[in-house]
């Protein structure tokens, strides 16, 4: 048809914003480019969209591909389409993001990758193509949902100390939070197990261990239950 | 290069989802397709995004002409790329919403359209393309964030009644409210003007007219102020 010579000239892509929490610090996983354009930068993992995939299938494949995990968080956070944001032609591209246990992940460079790993958050600088906007645009996204949505849980191991809890709302949102009133807000939600279990291996008092009671949670939530830190 | 063979053969479109409110009921703008697919049938405004057209542009595009409107609020919520959405070919689309004063839209027909017309968003039992999907998704987006935003406004005329505040909130949220909670509610939030004037030409006792005070919530806002209805 007609309009298939002007319209029909368009690639998409996904880029998969996915962070991790390690050493009290919000990281990312980057990858570097080992092709132009941009080679040798630092980039977002991502791929272009195969002609018969499904656009949801994207992310999931270049997420188990870099790091073998499967049916984790992953969330479509926004679309970018300028008109010139790829110096190779006409490429949109579909934001995800995944919040992993970074004990689990063992990445591997995979396609246009000659490196990957993990990189602090607030320390990265620039990135190619229009990454940082990406980056920025979910990171803002994560600092709004995770206080309202139970997941900061998926960045931390099953078992976990308030301590590390509170770390990690400190480095997403990138603020210090009272101690006391931490405590006192995230355990009268009701949603952490005891475990009636210490820590170990550890020089200080060693602190009690928590999960978090995921059925509990969907429990209190059909009832009308909100989840806010 | 070799992968525009492979990849540069998608087209993407943008659908607008456009909120209004009238008579106390939620409404959409709907058109009725004037050519194939899905000829006859009601469907999203929306078009096919040009090749030099910023993806953000187009939306306001598609909104200005079939509304005359300008700078109304609009909002990306999602892309939809399922490989068969299209029948014509590979066509990923990215919805938006807008909130519109309903009073000042005086659509048009425009491009694919034979009819354009408001529907009450509850009564609608199907469209065109995968667009039930994208109304409902964007109309879930709504839902969530006009509790929390002063975006609720955007639908009313500049001065209106706390009656119509609520039946707002109620059309949009899909529940009714209590009466003596919300105008307690809303008026502790302290971002209502008293506009010491009350309606005209009304059979029941003149209800007092309200403003939304934007400056006074931008500046409580930048104090950590939060919106909560």
């Amino acid at each position: 048809m007609s309009v298939g010579n002007t319209f029909f000239k368009t690639a998409f892509s996904v880029d998969n914003v996915i962070f991790g929490f390690d050493d009290s610090l919000l990281k990312v996983l980057l990858i570097k480019r080992a092709e132009r354009p941009f080679k040798d930068q630092w980039a977002l993992p991502g791929d272009l969209v195969f002609p018969e995939e499904h656009l949801d299938d994207a992310p999931k494949r270049v997420l188990r591909e870099l790091t073998g995990l499967e049916n984790v968080f992953l969330e479509q956070v926004a679309t970018f389409g300028k008109v010139d944001r790829h110096p190779v032609g006409r490429v949109i591209t579909i934001a995800y993001y995944s919040l992993v246990n970074i004990a689990k992940v063992h990445p591997k460079p995979h396609s246009f990758a000659e490196e990957i790993s993990w990189h602090e958050v607030s320390k990265i600088q620039s990135l190619a193509f229009d990454h940082m906007l990406i980056m920025n645009k979910c990171l803002q996204n994560l600092k709004s949902k995770v206080r309202t949505q139970p997941i900061g849980f998926e960045l931390l191991p099953q078992k976990f100390t308030l301590s590390e809890l509170q770390d990690l709302y400190e480095a997403v949102l990138g603020k210090s939070l009272d101690k006391r009133n931490f405590r006192k807000k995230i355990l009268s939600l009701e949603v952490l197990l005891d475990q009636e279990e210490y820590q170990q291996g550890v020089a200080h008092r060693p602190a009690k261990l928590y999960q978090f009671d995921r059925l509990r949670y969907e429990e209190a939530k059909s009832l009308g239950f909100t989840f806010e830190v």
